[in-house]
C-alpha cells in the first residue's frame, strides 16, 4: 500500500479539476438536453442490470448504477405503433387513435398515420427552441405527411416501419416465425431508410443499421452542442429479423440477440463518452427504455421478461412492463426505483423542465416525474390502463393489478378469455402473475372496476387511423 | 453550475486524501481477511442487481457495481448439508460423506456429521494464522464433536441446523408448506442457539437472528483486526420459516420474504462500513451467495430463480446457481463474469492467496479463481457436475449442459425421469433451458458422458454420513 500521494491519486484529483472545468464551458442557465434511447422487443430481463446472465451491458449497467433504474416502468401498449404513439404524444394510443380494433400496428399499405392533430413531444421542444431528431424506427405512418419531420423533427434518419415489413419474397418468409433468423439476408426486406422525407437506401441494408445511427446521434450532438437539444433514437432491434454488425456479430455469448443488444449497449457508451467529451453530461438527461416486452414466439431470436409473465402483445406484465434507465449527472439521483412510471411520463416531465405548457385542449395521460428523478420522491403515478387495441384487458392500481381479460401474444396462444370476476394479483410481492387473490379482495377489485367505468366513460371515440389500407 | 472550486469538490478532494491515509494505517504486507456471506435458499433472481422488481438490495447492489457479479456461480448440492460442506471442504459432497442416498440433509436426530478427516477452509486459514469464526446456521452436525469449533473456527455463533428442525408441535406443522408464514411463530421451532459448544438460548429468538448474526460479524472484525480473519457468516434466512425484526417487519415491498432480504442487506451495510472505518476495506475481500435455489413450493415465502429454470432441491439452474458477488476494492477487478464458477472454488482460492498449500492427500473439485478476480482472466473452471444425492443428474461442459436424469423439488414434483439419450441445452443462449439440442449435437452429448464416466471412476465410496438416526 502507498505510503505518500501516489501517482494514481494526483491522477484522480486532476480529472476531478478538468471535469469541473469542463462543466464551467456550458450555460448553466440552459434547459437540459434529452436523449430517449428506445429499444424495439427488448424485454424486461435482457439487460445484466435487469438479471440476463451472458448478456453483457456494461454501459447500461454504468447509466443505471449512476442514475435512476426503474422497475415499474410501463409502455401505453404492448406492440409497435400504439406504443410510440404514447410515448411521443403523452397519450393513451386509444385518444388518438393509433390503438386499433382491426389491426395491431401500421404495416406498408396503412393509408394513415399519426394525425396533424396531435402533439408530439418533438413539437412541445420545439416550443422552447430545441432543434429535434428522431433516428430510427418511427412507425407512426411512411407517408410524407405522417413523417417525423411533420411531427416536430427538424431531422429524421431511420425506416418508416418495422424491419420484418415489406418483404421481397413474401411467401418465402411465411413462415419465417419458425425460422432461424441467421438464414434471413437483410436484402429479403425492402425497408426504406430516408433521411428526411428521402429515401436515400433501399433496401436498408440492416446489418449496419445500429451502429449507424448510433453514430447519426453523436454527430447531432456534435453538431448541436451550443443549442438545447432532443434526440429519439428508435433503433428497429432487437426486433426480428436480427442483424448485427461484423464487429459484433458472434462476439455475444447470447448469440444473434446478444450481439444485437451489445451492439446498442455500445452505441450507447458512444453517446455517453461524447456527451462528457462536449462538456454536455451535465445539462442532459438519457433515457433507455424499450417499446414492449420481448416478441417470445421466436424463441431465442425474441428476448426474455426474466421473472415476468408472458411477453410482447399481451397485457401481462412481460408484455408491458420494460426496463427503464434515466442517466443525468446533474440532474438525476442515483438508486433503484419500485414506483410505477410509463413512457406516457417523458411527454409531461420533459415539457416541465424545458419550460413549456402542457397543451390544455386534450387529456393527456402522463405525469411528472422531476421530483422523484431529482429528489427520489414517491411516484405521482399511481395507476396503469393495459389496452389490448381498443379494450381494456387490465388496470393496476397501486400494487394490485386486475385482468378483466387475458390473451396471448399474436400469432400465438390466440385464444382470449374474459374474467367476469377480475384475477387479481399483488404485483409487488407476485411479480410473476401467479397466485389469484381476487376473492380475499373484493374491495379492491371493485375499486378498479369503477376506475376503469370512470376511465372509459372518459374517453373520447375517434377515428382508427390504423384501420385503412390501400 | 459552480465557477471555481466549490465546496462539494473540496470536500471530495479531502475525503480522497483520508481516505488515502486510513489505508495507510494498514499493514501492506498483510494476507487479505475473508468474509464468506452465505445465504439459505436465496434465489438467482431475488437481488435488485439480479433483477427482483422490488426488493431492495442496495449494499448489495453497491458490492457488485464496485466488485464482481458472477452469473454462472453453482453451489456444490441443491440443499442446505451438501452445499454447505462443498464449500467448507472444496469437494463435492460425494466425497466426504454428505451426499446420501438415504437423506437429503442432516436432521435433529441425525447421528453423524463432516467427519474430523475433512480438510475445511476454516483449518486452512488457521496454518496461515487466521483468526476464524463461523456465524450462523452450520447444518454439518449438531453434536459436539461436528461443531465449527471441532472444524477450524476459533468461534461459533448460530444453530446447528435449518430453523424449521425440532417442531415443538409437529402434528401442528405437518401442513406448514402450504401455510402463510406469517403465522408461525420462532417459539414453535425449539431450535437452539449455540456460542461455542454451548447452548446459550432455546428455541432461539428466530425474530431478531438476522441482525444479532450481523452484529456479531461488526462485532468479530472490531475485536481482530489486528489479525487476519476469516469470518463465515451463514445467515440461516430466507429459509423458511421466515422471520424478520420489528425494524424491518412489513417494510419492503415484495413482503415478509423482502423484509428478510432487506435485513439481511442492512447487515451487509454494516459490515462494509465497519470495514472501512477500522481502515480493513483495502485489505478483505467479501464475497456474497447462496447455498442452493429458491424453495419454490413455498410460493411466496419462497424467492425467485428469475429467469433460471426450477429451484431448490433439483438440478435445473434454478437449484444450484446462485447470485454470487465478490467485492474488494484493492483486489477485485470490476465487472460482470459470466464464466464458470462455485463455492468449491473458494478452498482452493483463498487458500491460495493466504499462502497455505493445498491438500495433497485427497481429490479436491475447486479452481484457484484468483486471475478472474485480480485481472478478469478467463475462469479454470471449465465443467460443473450436478449431483442430486449421490447420483450425476447432469454436467455443464463449457456452454453445453447434459441432463441424464430429471426430477422436481423435493416434496413436490418428485418423479424422477432418465434420459437415455441426455437432454442437451446451451446455457449462454438459453438459460431457461428450455431447447433441447441433443440431436444437433451428438459429439458433445458424447464427449459429456465420457466426463461422466472418468469423473465417477475416480470417486471413492465412502461412509454415508446423512444415513444413520438415532
Amino acid at each position: 500500500m502507498p505510503n505518500s500521494i501516489t501517482p494514481k491519486l494526483l491522477l484522480t484529483i486532476i480529472l476531478l479539476l478538468c471535469l469541473h472545468i469542463k462543466t464551467n464551458a456550458q450555460n448553466a442557465d440552459a434547459p437540459p438536453n434529452f436523449i430517449i434511447i428506445f429499444a424495439d422487443d427488448l424485454g424486461y430481463g435482457d439487460l445484466g442490470i435487469y438479471g440476463h446472465p451472458t448478456i453483457k451491458t456494461p454501459h447500461l449497467d454504468q447509466m443505471a448504477f449512476e442514475g435512476q433504474k426503474w422497475t415499474n416502468f410501463y409502455v401505453g401498449a404492448s406492440v409497435c405503433t400504439p406504443s410510440r404513439a404514447a410515448l411521443l404524444t403523452g397519450r393513451l394510443p386509444i385518444r388518438s387513435g393509433m390503438a386499433s380494433s382491426k389491426h395491431r400496428v401500421l404495416f406498408p399499405n396503412s393509408a394513415n398515420g399519426l394525425p396533424a392533430s396531435e402533439i408530439t413531444l418533438a413539437e412541445q421542444m420545439k416550443k422552447a427552441g430545441y432543434t429535434t431528431a428522431c433516428i430510427g424506427k418511427w412507425h407512426l405512418g411512411h407517408k410524407k405527411e405522417y413523417l417525423p419531420t411533420n411531427h416536430g423533427f427538424d431531422y429524421y434518419f431511420g425506416i418508416p416501419y418495422s424491419n420484418d415489413m415489406d418483404r421481397l419474397q413474401g411467401d418465402e418468409y411465411k413462415d419465417y416465425w419458425s425460422r432461424n433468423n441467421e438464414e434471413i439476408k437483410t436484402e429479403h426486406f425492402n425497408v426504406p431508410l430516408f433521411r428526411n422525407t428521402e429515401i436515400i437506401e433501399r433496401p436498408a441494408d440492416q446489418n449496419s443499421i445500429t451502429t449507424r445511427y448510433s453514430n447519426e446521434a453523436v454527430k447531432y450532438i456534435k453538431e448541436h452542442k451550443n443549442k438545447p437539444f432532443f434526440i429519439y433514437l428508435a433503433h428497429n432491434l432487437p426486433h426480428v429479423p436480427l442483424f448485427a454488425s461484423k464487429e459484433f456479430l458472434g462476439k455475444s455469448e447470447r448469440g444473434l440477440y446478444g450481439d444485437v443488444l451489445e451492439e446498442i449497449d455500445n452505441g450507447i457508451g458512444n453517446i455517453l463518452k461524447t456527451l462528457k467529451e462536449e462538456g454536455l453530461a451535465e445539462n442532459t438527461i438519457v433515457v433507455f427504455t424499450s417499446d414492449n416486452g420481448p416478441w417470445l414466439p421466436f424463441k431465442l431470436n425474441g428476448g426474455s421478461a426474466g421473472q415476468l409473465r408472458a411477453g410482447k402483445g399481451t397485457t401481462w406484465e412481460g408484455g408491458m412492463r420494460v426496463p427503464a434507465i434515466f442517466w443525468g449527472p446533474d440532474h438525476i439521483t442515483p438508486g433503484s426505483i419500485s414506483d410505477m412510471g410509463s413512457t406516457m411520463d417523458l411527454f409531461t416531465t420533459f415539457s416541465k423542465m424545458a419550460g413549456v405548457d402542457l397543451p390544455a385542449d386534450r387529456q393527456l395521460d402522463g405525469y411528472d416525474l422531476a421530483s422523484t428523478l431529482f429528489s427520489k420522491e414517491k411516484s405521482p403515478r399511481d395507476h396503469m390502463i393495459y389496452y389490448r387495441g381498443q379494450e381494456i384487458y387490465a388496470i393496476r392500481k397501486g400494487k394490485y393489478k386486475a385482468h378483466f381479460s387475458t390473451q396471448g401474444a399474436y400469432g400465438q396462444f390466440g385464444k382470449r378469455e374474459n374474467h367476469p370476476t377480475p384475477i387479481l394479483y399483488n404485483l409487488n410481492v407476485d411479480p410473476s402473475e401467479q397466485y389469484n387473490i381476487a376473492e380475499q379482495h373484493p374491495e379492491i377489485v371493485a375499486e378498479i372496476k369503477l376506475l376503469k367505468e370512470k376511465h372509459s366513460s372518459k374517453v373520447i371515440k375517434v377515428k382508427d387511423q390504423l384501420a385503412e389500407r390501400e
